[in-house]
């Protein structure tokens, strides 16, 4: 009926696959590897309750008035400590922006960018808010493949030279949809292809708080060499997606115009929660609360891994993640990830297949595991299932 | 440095104007009628303790995980219930999203309908945060001008008729900037002018609850009777506008529209935030509530329009607030009020000048005073160095 009213944008958005796939998880009787979310765990409710109460009775109508579209000073201020600790960067606050959720830094970032046609590179296959964020600014996205090491460098290299892409836009660690990440080796090469390149890097870091298999954390591309870099976080996965709150680090010149955007796109985040974040971070241990969900997720991980090995028929691969929430299998060339769906339904086990992480998906022979929900005897049988149906199409 | 990366959209946004006044006003001395800040006796501090509180206990982790793109539904039915009792509407869930503030109802509209070049129709003058919003999507607006009881009905017809505006931006109660309210009659007559054109008609009410002097609430234009119109409602001046809670009611199939949008823009409105209020007002008398913000706007804004009648030169005009929140001052003609801005610097007043709330702002002698967030007493001194700036200017 209101057709002729809605715009070409709107219009031409993917509509949205994981929406449909999660109406059909609502069956209780059906094990969902589906969703991504984050296990209860990992919100310090107990810390979060004091955190509560305490902003209340110290900063009486500010936690209830409107505030700064940057975000609050003190929550940037740890932002900006952490990533210098770590990093060995050297950002103030004027470098940060707090947004809506890592999927607002997205739609920010789409907003003071892209201009109609602008092409965006992406990986191969690529996480579908990114997708579905830039269409709304019409980007036209170029995908460069990904290996087990990171972008494979010389499709990096044809695909620089031929499009000239506008921005970049990468998950180096344990990457959604495949939960890969990229090798120290293989950031450097992407560097040197980039670096002389009139092209905005932006890496997109929700998952490298994760790492729960031994090893360092690896430097981002181009780390402190950079003035087009821009960096985002959240707390969605460490301490509350709830809030929705993520942040963007860049050159303070971006930083500007991300702000005027925000100022247009929703004001400011809600201040409360910047306040209980804040007050949280000021007055518990961060890295041990991130222990706990380190060690859950890796035995659900392990736990998956394994129950693949030994149910799934040995012509299936599949990554083996060192941290994050996900797990990508491949099918062998040819099997339609459409008819596993459908037997797999039947069996009362869902997945996401890869289709919404493709530019322009054909043919998919490709799904996406979440482990991070489930408890290691539901996943083994999950897993058992998902093996039955592959066994029987 | 980086303007070469820039989008045409961000280039083209007026630099916040408002942004570099509220910076003037830093300064303690000055006495600031520039904000929109709803006074804190706004805000039921001791009632959200108790419902933060009991939502932790009541609800556990799901205060904290990710949730639905269209908002919790306790939250949107408090809302369809209140509608349908106050307007005899017809309206479920199904007619409601919950937006990140109404900042973000602006733009997931701008989103949905508005192509590049798009014709929308506002007021002259119109709310600033509109004009940003819909500026992102390159709009093309055509301003209608408003007189003491509404729309210019000869100007609306005029504006309908030769720009065939594909959408309306109206604010019928207690317009910001202007505080004005279209009358009964008059929304009848802007109703039968509108009623059979192609057009979406937005009406924006953060205000409505907030009526001050004697009288009926209103009815909305074209009220029950037209599938394309969209109301926007707000808690922010009712409750908190820290949370940033607020929504868009209309047909279904639109309201779909905009679930795909802010799926693309935020995922969803902060969870721990809707069942805060959700919780608030279920446990307590909103309209108790509001009571006593009427109460405090009440003597607020007619001290200003007392102060302005007994200080200020006779050729100055201003209007008288019902309710809301600001008041509208024009200036005799050729008198400019950039020039009125820096004198009442000066003198140690702030107000927010008339250009940023015009499309094309030329040779402005409007201004907008906010009356919420300070007492009387300081109202009136305000008033009298405003008075006294213009009889040096």
């Amino acid at each position: 009926m209101f057709e002729k009213y809605f715009s070409e944008r709107i219009k031409n958005t993917p509509s949205s696959f994981i929406r449909e796939i999660l109406k059909v998880t609502q069956d209780p009787e059906i094990i969902s590897f589906a969703g991504g979310l984050p296990n209860p765990i990992s919100f310090p409710q107990e810390a979060l309750k004091i955190s509560m109460n305490r902003i209340a009775d110290t900063y009486g109508a500010k936690i209830y008035q409107y505030s700064t579209t940057l975000g609050l000073d003190s929550l940037r201020q740890y932002i900006a400590d952490r990533y210098n600790r770590i990093w060995g960067m050297d950002i103030t606050i004027d470098n940060i922006i707090i947004t809506t959720g890592s999927q607002q830094a997205l739609d920010l970032i789409g907003k003071v960018f892209i201009n109609d046609g602008d092409k965006v590179m992406v990986e191969k296959p690529s996480y579908l808010g990114l997708l579905q964020a830039f269409c709304m600014y019409k980007a036209d996205f170029v995908q460069t493949k990904l290996n087990d090491d990171g972008l494979d460098i010389e499709d990096l290299k044809n695909t620089v030279k031929t499009y000239k892409p506008k921005a970049a836009y990468l998950i180096p660690n344990f990457q959604n949809p495949t939960g890969l990440t990229y090798t120290k080796e293989n950031r450097e090469k992407v560097f040197e292809v980039i670096k002389d390149e009139d092209m905005i890097l932006i890496q997109d870091d929700p998952y490298g708080e994760l790492r729960f298999e031994e090893g360092e954390r690896i430097p981002y591309i181009g780390l402190n060499k950079s003035e087009k870099n821009l960096y985002l976080g959240s707390f969605s996965k460490i301490v509350t997606p709830g809030m929705r709150l993520g942040y963007i680090i860049g050159n303070s010149e971006i930083i500007k115009m991300l702000e005027t955007a925000k100022q247009a796109s929703d004001l400011h985040s809600n201040i409360f929660g910047q306040y209980l974040i804040a007050d949280y971070l000021y007055n518990n241990d961060l890295d041990k609360h991130i222990e706990k969900i380190k060690t859950l997720y890796k035995k659900q991980a392990y736990t998956m891994v394994e129950a693949m090995e030994e149910f799934f028929p040995k012509d299936i691969k599949f990554t083996r993640p060192k941290g994050g929430m996900f797990t990508w299998v491949t099918l062998p060339e040819g099997m339609d990830v459409l008819k596993l769906f459908d037997k797999a339904i039947e069996k009362k086990v869902a997945f996401v297949p890869g289709h919404p992480f493709y530019v322009n998906p054909q043919k998919v022979n490709t799904l996406r595991l979440n482990y991070t929900n489930a408890d290691a005897a539901t996943i083994r049988t999950g897993i058992k299932r998902l093996a039955d149906s592959i066994k029987e199409i």
